[in-house]
């Protein structure tokens, strides 16, 4: 079973790291009386103050269980190996590597795994509407002038 | 030269596809007269409402280019192939495969591939100090009793 290791905290920023990505599956989630194989939350190790997020990975013909929506916030899955399918309030469509998905809270969603090997995704979920028009990765960015050394 | 492509647009969802994570390194992101080789940004596409989100392919040697902060968003860096070099603050960390880092706005944050193939990273930003205690993935998510159809 695979644990997350800290690389290093410091003031402003924290780094830990799940170890290598086609050993997601090693990790077991506890959930009160049962067991998720193959799923791991980082947020906690990693101290976030505006999101959550989690690996999971499938086998073949397995899907997520059940749907579910969420109260606030909004949900990013980037599917990062594999092949399967997504469905929101009942629209399915196809989804491999690459694809990325955005949820709102009031979606009802789920994901399936429809390839011959493991799938592999990471979901990011935050306050939805949390951004307002002014909030480009451009406008909230300072790049710095100063030297960068190493 | 690769583009985002959208799969899906619903209600409470937009899907895209930014391609084989392999291919990263084909995108060109403009930016004013300069262009970027091996980055794009799909935070637009996907109509996020709380986060923007960017891949970046490094090759060997080269780093960010310049030192940065934000005003108010928290970032996440994840590492999904290659080695290199993370620093924040003055202080730095190796980083690789499955490593996370969490910036808060005032760190001063750089990335650097000192691998000898490409380093491929996605970065996420949102609003610092948006979860308040009771934002766990837990409470948030309804788990739906309706059945699961494909």
């Amino acid at each position: 079973m695979n644990t997350i290791e800290t690389i290093k905290d410091g003031k402003n920023y924290t780094a830990v790291t799940v170890g290598k990505l086609n050993e997601i599956k090693d990790y077991v989630l506890p959930l009160g009386e049962i067991e998720i194989p193959g799923k791991v939350f980082a947020g906690q190790a990693l101290h976030a103050t505006g999101s959550e997020l989690s690996f999971q990975t499938l086998v073949p013909g397995q899907d997520s269980g059940f749907l579910h929506t969420h109260k606030t916030h909004e949900e990013l899955y980037f599917i990062l190996k594999g092949e399967g399918e997504y469905q929101v309030d009942g629209d399915i469509f196809p989804i491999s590597e690459g694809s990325i998905i955005r949820v709102a809270p009031e979606g009802k969603r789920a994901l399936k795994n429809t390839g011959k090997g493991e799938l592999l995704m990471l979901c990011i979920q935050y306050k939805a509407n949390s951004f307002v028009e002014s909030d480009s990765p451009v406008s909230d960015g300072n790049i710095l002038n100063e030297p960068l050394k190493w």
